[in-house]
C-alpha cells in the first residue's frame, strides 16, 4: 500500500515477498522473494537501500539489531520498534513514561494470573507479549476456572512471562495516529474512532465523533510524547480505550501504517503510507488534515464471496462515491481483504453508505 | 499512472514498454519490452488480457485493426481512436456533426495553405494531421513568405495533404474531460481552464473559474455528443478555445486519460485513470465531482535541475498541503517530469503555491 505513493514521491521500492504471489509483488517490480525472518534474506534486502522500513512488526528483534550492526539505516529502529514488538517491555515502559494505561501484571502461571485477578476483578485479559494480532494471542479470562484453561498458554511460554491487564469496560475504542521524522518533526491525523469485532478492527470513523477537545488533544499529546519518548521514526498507531468516566488509556501501539489509518489514503491530504515514507526517509512531512468533514473506512473481511469482483461491480454500480481497495489476497473467513472509504459532510450517510458497500462486497447482504 | 488505481480496483495490468528501464516499469511487474509500432509486440502484449487500451494515440491503425482482427477488445477502438490519431479525420467528421471549430482546410502545397489565408486571414495554423504532441507538428504561418518557409513540411509530407486552420484569437483554453464506457454509460468532470505555453500545457485549473454556467454547459453537452457519436471508450479530453465573443470552439481531441485530468488523482472523489479503467472495462463509472472548491495543476517541466528530488524537499518543507507526483523520467529540457496539484477553497492562493512549487523543483526559481 506503500507504491503508489512511492511512485508518486519518486521513491524506489524493494519489497520482501514471502512468495510470488504475494499481494506486494503484483505492485512492486523488485520483489525479492525471502522470509522476514530469515537474516540472509534481510541483508540482502538492506543492501544498498538508503533506508530498511516495515509493513509489519514481526522481524526478530536480533535481525534488526545485526542490520543495524551492518550500518543500516532501520526505521523505526530496533529499540523503538521493541516497543510494539513487545507488550511486556511496552507496558513497562509506558509506566516509567506515566502514561495512563490498564493495571498489569507479568504472569508466569495460572496462579499469578488468579493472584492479579484478586487484586484488579474479573475478567482479566492475558496476552502473548509477542506475535499476537488481529485478536490472535488475546483472551479473556473470566474466573480461576477459566485461568486453569489458560494453562496451554503459559507451557507454550516456557519460562516467558505472558502479559496480564485488566480487562477495561470502555465507553469505546479512539486510536491516535502520527508520523515521526528522525529529526524530530511530528504530525498527527485527528483522533479517530474504531470499531472492533473479535479483535478484528470493523470501523473507523475520522474525526472520533462527539469527542471532547481536551480529550481529543490529551489523546494526542499522548502519541507525541510516546513517539518522541521511545524515538520512533514512521507512523505509529496508538490504539487507546475511551473509558466511561472519561479518560483515555493506552491498549495497543503499532509502528507502521495501521488499519486505523486507512481512511487517511482518500480522507487526508496526506496519507498514512505517504507519511510514513516521508517519515523514514526524513523528508519534511505532509499535511495530516482530512480532506473533508467525515471518513468512514469499513473493513472487507473474507466472506461467502471468493471472488470479490462481481459484488464490486454492483457496489459500484450503486455508490459512484465509494471508494473500494482491494488487497489482492485471497479471499479466508475473517481475514481482511480490502476496504472502502466514504467521506461526506453528513456521518450517518457516510456510515451507512460505507457499511452496505462492504457488507455487500463480503457477501453478508445481497441487496 | 493507471497503477496505483489499477491495484485498488483489483485489475491486474500488463504495459508493454519501449525499454526496461521505461517509468512505467518501475511500478508494474508485468512489463513486457517492446515497441507499440511492433505488431509482434502488441500481439504478444493482447494475448489473454481482457481489454487492451492505451496511454497514447501512437499505435498504428492498421496494427489495431489487425488487434481487433485477432479478436481483442481495444478500447477506445480503432474507429473511435482515429478521430484522436488523424487530425484531418478529426476535422472533417467534426463538421458533419456540426460541431463548432476552427474553420480549415486540407492543403496539399504552399499556395493551397495562401489561399486558404486569403479566406480566413493570416496567421493560419499549419499542423501534421498525425503524430503531434505538445506543440510538435504545429506551426504558426504569419504570411506568404513564411508559408514558402514551410514547404519543408510539404516535402516531407509527399502525397498527405496537411491540415490548415484558422488561428483562433481565444480569450483562453477549456477542456472538457469525461468518460464513456461501452454500454453508453457517460460522466464527465467540470469544465477546467487550461494555459499552454509553447503548445506545452502549462497549468490547469478546475473548475474553469469565472466560466458562464450555459458556456459549461454547452462545452459539457458537446464533450458527451461526441463522445457518444464517435463511439469513444475510456476517458476523452476535448481541448476547446473560448472565444471573445463567449463561444467554444473544439481545437483537439485525445482519447486516453491526459494532461488536464491530472488535477482529478488528488482533486475528485474519482481521477480520470480510476475512470478510465472503469469506463474501458464497462465497470460503473465513479463519481467525478471534486473534492474541494479549486484544484490547481502545474506541470513540472524540465528545467536546470537533472535531479529534482533536493528541491522537492524545499517544497515539502515549505508547503505541507503541496501534493507533488513525479513521473520517473529522465530530466530533459521542457520534458513534463512531474505535476503539483493544490486544493482549497482560495483560489488565489492555490494558484500561487502550486506555481512557486512546480517552478521550485523546475529551478526557475530558488526561493
Amino acid at each position: 500500500m506503500m507504491a503508489p505513493t512511492a511512485t508518486a514521491l519518486g521513491i524506489r521500492l524493494r519489497v520482501l515477498v514471502t512468495s510470488a504471489g504475494d499481494p506486494a509483488a503484483q505492485v512492486v517490480p523488485d520483489a525479492p522473494v525471502g522470509h522476514h525472518e530469515d537474516l540472509v534474506a534481510l541483508r540482502r534486502l538492506a543492501s544498498g537501500a538508503q533506508v530498511v522500513t516495515f509493513d509489519h512488526e514481526h522481524v526478530p528483534h536480533e535481525h534488526l539489531l545485526a542490520l543495524e550492526g551492518d550500518g543500516a539505516a532501520v526505521r523505526p529502529g530496533s529499540w523503538a520498534l521493541r516497543h510494539a514488538q513487545d507488550k511486556l517491555v511496552m507496558r513497562a515502559r509506558l509506566d516509567e513514561l506515566d502514561v495512563a494505561q490498564p493495571r498489569w501484571r507479568a504472569v508466569g502461571s495460572c496462579a499469578q494470573l488468579v493472584s492479579f485477578a484478586d487484586d484488579v476483578g474479573w475478567p482479566v485479559v492475558l496476552k502473548t507479549p509477542r506475535g499476537g494480532y488481529d485478536g490472535k494471542g488475546v483472551r479473556v479470562v473470566r474466573s480461576a476456572v477459566d485461568a486453569g484453561a489458560a494453562q496451554g498458554w503459559f507451557d507454550r511460554a516456557g519460562a516467558e512471562p505472558l502479559l496480564a491487564e485488566e480487562h477495561v469496560d470502555f465507553a469505546r475504542e479512539l486510536a491516535v495516529l502520527l508520523a515521526r521524522s528522525p529529526s524530530g518533526q511530528a504530525a498527527a491525523w485527528p483522533v479517530v474512532e474504531t470499531v472492533q469485532v473479535d479483535g478484528v478492527c470493523r470501523e473507523v470513523t475520522a474525526p472520533a465523533p462527539g469527542l471532547r477537545d481536551e480529550l481529543a488533544a490529551e489523546a494526542t499529546r499522548t502519541g507525541l510524547r510516546l513517539a518522541a519518548a521511545l524515538g520512533v521514526t514512521g507512523v505509529m498507531a496508538v490504539e487507546l480505550f475511551e473509558t466511561r468516566d472519561g479518560r483515555v488509556l493506552v491498549n495497543e501501539l503499532a509502528m507502521r501504517p495501521h488499519n486505523c489509518g486507512h481512511w487517511s489514503i482518500d480522507g487526508a491530504v496526506t496519507s498514512q503510507f505517504e507519511q510514513h515514507l516521508r517519515a523514514v526517509l526524513d523528508l519534511p512531512l505532509g499535511d495530516p488534515r482530512p480532506r473533508s468533514r467525515w471518513a468512514v473506512m469499513v473493513n472487507v473481511l473474507g466472506g461467502d464471496h471468493r471472488d470479490l469482483y462481481r459484488s464490486y461491480l454492483h457496489v459500484m454500480a450503486r455508490d459512484p462515491g465509494v471508494k473500494v481497495h482491494l488487497y489482492g489476497k485471497e479471499v479466508r473467513p475473517g481475514r481482511k481483504v480490502g476496504h472502502v472509504t466514504v467521506s461526506g459532510d453528513d456521518l450517518d450517510d457516510a456510515r451507512a453508505r460505507a457499511r452496505h458497500a462492504a457488507d455487500f462486497i463480503t457477501g453478508l447482504i445481497d441487496e
